[in-house]
């Protein structure tokens, strides 16, 4: 259900450094969306959050409903054991308020594999998924490229691999505003005989399937950030590995480019000049609160999860891509897709048999 | 083998650019290790090396001599194809010059597969490696990260993963200078429940056998370029993906770095200060060429692979890793690590029995 004003459902207790991450997020959310009519629907401790949201602008404060909860899902806690004692929480109360239609879109920085296990019973699957999956849409000089799953998924058959195909490419569509978004396969080299079975299976079932996906071929990781594609597909265990992996090349450059910045009087004063020139756009973009945000696709609902150890600007990343969603035509464009997944399967069933 | 004077056995016709790669190679790696002895056996057409080699300084003709061979491995060759056909090839010849002796150490910038394959052909295994592995070693704000595997095994089991962890830690000792190297293993997290099947398997026999390695735990992507481990072990799957899109993050920020330096007239002021003041520097840790050169492990031998894609600064990169491994223990300290593996299968079986 969309709302007039998109209305966000935020899990406020989730953060590991509590809820004023959450608070601080929303107040800089609307500062950077100036325009946005965007709700914010807050659930946690309200012992907690009242004092917090009593320091925030009154435009920010009118924006906040607090709905009540003492209980809330630790980063320790196991799925299993999160959906078993969890409900109450405010991460299953986020939840359900976009089930029962009071919001359009649910923002968490809590335990992942809580936010997998409790999306699945609370917002339950869409049909034809097997498993959600999570994307990040990272940035490219040619604008985003969505990679997924990125850590919800450690082990993927190939038909798994369809399916985020599947996800991915009307993610992009529907977030990014892409026609006709290519999809590529990743893995260690582009020749179809590279890679291991299950990536080349993939290959086999994206390209006999009549799945009319602009389906590029295998990518390779430098390929990511590169954006040769605008989907990349992989399992869980290489996409987590590859988006850290990232983020880690990306935190040791900026590491030595402060290093190269203040080696010399020369050069402080010339990173002087570039402080003046633009070079508060540069440390932006290298910044991981930039690009905080995943989103869990597959499910009858909009998720999406912020990284546990940011801040309130990351928050608010989070936040602007919850808003993003609430008014894209996201959920229709991910289950014309699943259609057509489906349809693919029937006719090849039919003529197999 | 080790010569008074390290000798390096060069494929000089593996890069994608020609001969010319490998040839400017060497001019350049006698420039930045002027008080290096090292001499270079340069297998490939001597019609098209001879003209190349009398553009160089008379240092660099005096260190090289050529053995001629007119067949080559093709980069479209597969690997089991390369074994029959291309005895005689340069890539085989250097290899051979190992084996014989005359030589210590190969760089090839051919094809992988293939190299792998004649590797194992022409210098044979060490007694108890399944298969070889390829290690990357990583720049980090604390010195260097042995990663392994990179490439050469896309699906690897438990026991494989464990020999990575001996092989790349004697690697780091000797090649890179610590003494009691940290070896943490590729996951998705840091938790032992965490990952597959088989990465969990592999964090229990490391425990379980003697092995009396510095085994850290699991380790995620962005711990690599922090340096948290000297080394890191993952699949060649993994290990690919992790490489090159690291690679292609780094070039990401060098494309919004050149962005952010050009786009006013004070960030161009800037720009020309830091030139003056250290930004070389940072230009040079950035530049893929400077970390050039992956090593094959497990082989009765050392091999260097660098990039085929690269040019003669890289390919320098890649003889200059060459020589370090020369004039190191590298060998022995694998052999005595892969016995320790021996004693503590025995072990095992033994109190198995």
């Amino acid at each position: 259900m969309s709302h007039t004003s998109p209305i966000i459902s935020v899990d406020a207790m989730g953060a590991d450094q509590g809820p004023s991450i959450a608070v601080e997020g929303i107040e800089h959310i609307l500062k950077r969306r100036h325009d946005s009519a965007a709700r914010f629907l807050v659930h946690g401790d309200e012992a907690q959050l009242s004092p917090l949201i009593e320091k925030l602008s009154a435009k920010a404060r009118d924006r906040i409903a607090v709905q009540h909860t003492d209980t809330e899902v630790r980063m320790t806690d196991k799925p299993s054991e999160a959906v078993r004692r969890s409900r109450g929480s405010s991460m299953w109360n986020a939840l359900a308020a976009v089930k029962a239609g009071d919001a359009d879109v649910v923002v968490s920085a809590g335990n992942t594999g809580a936010l997998m296990a409790i999306s699945k019973v609370v917002l339950r699957m869409k049909k034809g998924v097997h498993r959600p999956a999570i994307s990040a849409s990272w940035p490219t000089p040619r604008g985003h490229t969505v990679v997924l799953d990125v850590g919800a998924n450690v082990e993927c058959g190939p038909s798994q691999l369809v399916e985020f195909a599947i996800m991915g490419e009307a993610f992009h569509r529907a977030v990014h505003g892409s026609t006709n978004p290519t999809v590529g396969l990743l893995n260690v080299g582009q020749e179809e005989l590279k890679g291991n079975d299950t990536v080349r299976a993939a290959a086999r079932l994206i390209r006999e399937a009549a799945l009319d996906l602009n389906y590029h071929g295998f990518v390779e990781g430098d390929d990511i950030s590169l954006g040769l594609t605008d989907v990349v597909v992989t399992d869980g265990f290489s996409g987590n590995i590859a988006l850290k992996t990232a983020e880690g090349a990306v935190k040791l450059v900026g590491h030595w480019m402060r290093e190269a910045f203040t080696s010399s009087i020369t050069a402080k004063i010339g990173a002087a000049f570039l402080q003046m020139g633009g070079l508060d756009h540069l440390r932006a973009k290298l910044d991981p609160r930039s690009i905080n945000g995943g989103v869990l696709l597959g499910l009858n609902g909009m998720v999406v999860k912020s990284h546990g150890g940011t801040d309130g600007e990351g928050f608010a990343t989070a936040l602007g891509l919850g808003i993003d969603m609430a008014g894209s035509h996201f959920l229709t464009e991910i289950e014309a897709n699943l259609d057509r997944l489906k349809a693919a399967e029937e006719q090849s069933s039919e003529s197999n048999s």
